[in-house]
């Protein structure tokens, strides 16, 4: 079941480590920790092996895999040991990354990306290939009347004018290529009515948005423990700092207040109200791919008797980012293969703001673990029924 | 539906906080928040209302409930103007506390506190009473052949010598009045086959035990959220800062080795296995009813990558505790007019140390929450039933 | 030896626990903790005692200091029973607030300034009247060519239009009228070069500004810390949330920036060089008068090994500034006494932001308090040759 | 001038990190972050240079220097770069490493330290030789008569009973030996009368005890600062967690008291009286070298406002103890060639428990600063009467 994994930003430190760690794990080098799909909820679903998975991608960087891990390794975010194993195998992958498309419009590029993707199928013999999205955060997109509807959005896209923000770009092209697209980032990415006709047409699932690995974990358990004890939170303030490549990047104001709103979202959802409090991000360059968060929470309880906690967390974001990236294109890869089409909520479990068409996703993690395990009891079926 | 409420300490600060609370409750000067038994998925289950409490109780203390309640509302754990409004109903109910019964024996001892039950019961014209325990934890107890077998115990305790240790001859006494008992501390309660013996033959349920209102809680949804993710923790260290009555008692290391050990339970019972450090229990009289803990997780990810957490919490025990208690008496009380018997697995939730005749009761706190709304449904089915 | 304390913002929080606390300590209510010049190091110095302060001022607000005590102590600021014994003393105070001046220009404005101080002072017999500015923090200064020398300001205070904000127009009245000025807020105050040739030319001493209550004063002596083990401070991160009267106004961008670089430069100096990192403000209302700060330290030892140190603060802001407001009023009080003129370096002990004519000033808390101490010592002379 | 550093406990972690810095160091390959000596407070002062060093000592550990550094730079305690620079010097100095000595009793012990010492200060033609006992902590001192007196302590060191702990037999060889003595941990040292006697009687300075490299020196500033604000602080409760070497011996119960007892002596010292609450060791031995402590302050200000503060601590107990060992070695041995004898009181900076012979030792880090910077001044005049 040679299964294809594309990562756009495939050069960055989350696709770096992700490729890193399944090539150990193919070795048998290191331990599964960190990834869901080990656990024993995801036995018999159909899932491609570690051996399975074939990855390239795309990146506007040059920096080749190896010395991108070795930078990793004297982070502290990778061990060394693990990049001087596996010299040989990073190589192979970075000849798999292509250079972003460089062309006159945007109907041109997708072509590109497209004919790169088809080529990498057929050396390799891939049964599917899983686009995930790993770049860097972009500004919020630009409005444009050709979102709206895909035949529009065709036209428009052999203007001179480009359309689509790079993360849309990558989306429209890896739906019109047949491939099931995922986005781990904030970006729009599919998140234009165009695009979802295209996915709609092309009979692919898709999956999104922004990879939930700190401060919102946390607040996804914390909040419906508070809203299961009845506890009025009455404000909930938190900061972020981040240093890497996103760091800087995410504390610039524009993007900031996307991803801001985006993480209170879960208090509101899960509480059934708006606590006081936001959610700041600020780039420390000192930590690197480390981040410290701090959260304030003052609740009132019975007779209104004012209390609070707090926490920091202390995470290296790629190392917790990149077992999920593998989660889901191994998950999204097998909903493929059982004919699952269209958006996959029940993937809410990963995402920061995950794809709700109809309104219904939880945002408890617990609730959230459930809906993926019930995913999981579908892949399985459909996985017995072959 | 007149429902006695009977608590064993009744003077101590977690009963005059639930009684203070009850009463603001009924007169619609507070709201209730922190009552479980107010969200939506208790509507319709038959719980006795706010008007039905009658609340009596034993205390060894002579403090009236309104001095209490003055001294607890300098503290800032109960608001002075609802001391200040409620002083005759505070006194109503002081003059339903009975001293600690001093008696030649131990049956004569149970005898005295059945007859005090007996006597509250018709008094009031009540249709149960539910004995709760909220008073000082007590030691581990002493094992006596007599706690085997319950016509053992029931000559034991005609010898001179104490047999069961206070929370045990309550519950004896309870259970021998027919009235369902819960245990909200880590004392001995019903937990001797003799205990569980009588209850069965009195076809009684019962509940408990440790009230969880802090630490553990948290721990109930983090540890979970580290196993849904399967991130290896590899240590998890806590200090609880107490003061107030309780405070002095707990640490005490005979008493604390115990406490501290139901503590870290919930670690190895949601993450199947037993990551390293201790749970430790500090007096500080300054402190007051409120507590400090603080808990450090180191745990690691994909790659062994070394990661942290840490939490302070700042709670008031009494106003945790208290509308947890209100909570059991009404849930346990619907129960029992609904023809439930033997221990209460489903109220899981509300302990650190549930009872567990199966080794079925999950220790997650979503998980524990879905086993609650279980028992909500059955309680409403029996009550439309009726 | 009666002494004036006239307070610009008379009505506020600070101000207002300022006087029940003056008020108290005269009637042997409370204990002065808190209050600096009751520690050894000043005694025998000539300040005013508690029974010689005569208290007024001006405000913009009409709210009773009674009823603004009254609601200090609802919101667990100062007790209550302060309040109830102290209701007619603090009517009494009330009586001498004036609201803020209403005239056609600044010269008239001033000159009414003027006069309610001339008018309080002869009507109590005054020796002298300290003026200290309690009021909201103001947005920065518009420049104007006549604020760099006096006699260009005198004409231009005649004009329709304002040339000095608020609290510097207070400065000048004050110092017109012979009154040292202590300027507790982070609001231009005296710092003018016209009003600086005002105190010269009257011969009056004056201090300020920004009384550093919490986040700063720690920083003042971990920073010294890492400088005197030559631990190099890699990032010093800083969020605070306020709530209360000046929260609100602090978190405003415009009024942020500048408290929030006067915050970070106590870093720079005492460390010899700038870490990464900033000092966020942010409005919480919840909070109300308490603020809580959270900052996280990463610094590198020997070796270049990485570590980390995190602090919360949890204060209330009113309590801890309200000592030091009147310490300020006793101690400039004893400098005008004993001739001293011109701005009061000595008092950066107080100061987040200190007056420092002369490029001298210590910002390490230590060293701050030598210079205090010496300050001290010549008023003690002083009164020793009287 | 060569000068020797002859290390008790010398294959120990801090021990391997202050050699393998020191030789770093030499080599130009690091930078003197945390040493105190390299502040321009010490210019001139005629401390032994980098080059000057030769180490030697003892040990009863037998794993190489190399190795042990491999161990440290694996555990992230020092930079695998180094190790691998500095293989050959480590070698060296891991031949001057000798056996903890074999003998029928403890004056052949002695007898044995003292040979080493003189063979290897002649090897080298070294002008002096400091000892610094930085081996792991002893439980207390068993009380012996000959304790007392040093005319008993030689004849009774001939029985075959030990009559000394380990580091106090090893002051009593280096005194003997005419060297000076420096103990960096809470054992007993030279704390004994007859020790005394003999260093007085030999005329060399001595040092100790306890390096100050975490909480306590967080604490040597903020108690400080809360004094000189006259704030009452109520409590002050602490936890550390340790693992390494010295984690599970320091959290026995025996070890732990006694240190925990000199961990709050700065408290009462700095205070004037001595808050509630304790401070604990805890072993977490995931968390290897590193410490993590956290710190919770209780204190009230004006008018008994009830505040709070906390604190977090993650250092790396040998990065930041090795530096202080090469401090300490160093202006040890320019008090010894400048004629200085006794305790060196002024050294009260480096630790938790400093020698205080005549009560006037401050607490305060900043006095202690201030007494170090003395000390520096005498050994400079004195160096520059050479």
């Amino acid at each position: 079941m040679p299964t294809g994994l594309w990562l756009i930003g495939a050069r960055g430190s989350v696709a770096v480590t992700s490729v890193l760690g399944m090539l150990a794990l193919r070795a048998g080098l290191t331990a599964p920790a960190g990834c869901v799909t080990e656990l024993p909820a995801f036995a018999g679903t159909g899932l491609p092996g570690w051996d399975d998975l074939v990855v390239g991608g795309h990146d506007t960087a040059a920096l080749p895999l190896l010395k991108k891990a070795e930078a990793l390794a004297d982070a502290g975010v990778v061990p060394a040991r693990l990049v001087a194993a596996l010299g040989a195998e990073l190589t192979t992958v970075d000849s798999e990354v292509r250079p972003a498309p460089q062309a006159s419009d945007q109907a041109a590029a997708a072509a590109a990306i497209q004919a790169d993707l088809a080529d990498f199928a057929r050396r390799h013999g891939l049964d599917r290939t899983i686009v995930v999205n790993v770049a860097s955060t972009e500004p919020a997109a630009v409005p444009h009347p050709a979102h709206a509807d895909l035949d529009a959005l065709r036209a428009a896209l052999r203007s001179a004018e480009p359309v689509l923000p790079p993360s849309a770009l990558y989306a429209y092209a890896a739906l019109s290529a047949g491939c099931p697209y995922v986005d781990f980032t904030p970006s729009t990415g599919t998140r234009l009515p165009a695009l979802t006709q295209l996915a709609e047409y092309q009979g692919l699932p898709y999956a999104g948005h922004d990879g939930k690995t700190g401060e919102t974990l946390l607040k996804s358990v914390l909040a419906p423990m508070f809203a299961m004890r009845n506890l009025t939170v009455r404000s909930w303030s938190g900061v972020n700092l981040l240093g890497g490549g996103d760091g800087a990047n995410l504390a610039d104001p524009a993007t900031n207040a996307a991803k801001a709103a985006s993480k209170q979202r879960v208090l509101s959802e899960t509480l059934g109200y708006r606590p006081e409090g936001d959610c700041r991000i600020e780039y420390v360059e000192d930590l690197g791919d480390f981040k410290a968060a701090w959260d304030l929470v003052t609740f009132s309880g019975f007779l209104g008797t004012k209390m609070r906690m707090e926490f920091t967390w202390h995470g290296c974001d790629s190392a917790l980012a990149a077992p999920l990236v593998l989660d889901l294109a191994r998950i999204t890869a097998a909903a493929h293969r059982s004919g699952l089409r269209g958006p996959l909520p029940e993937l809410a479990f990963f995402f920061k703001d995950p794809l709700d068409p109809r309104g219904e996703v939880p945002h408890g993690l617990a609730a959230q673990w459930h809906a993926l395990e019930s995913l999981a009891d579908r892949l399985r079926e459909a996985e017995e029924a072959r």
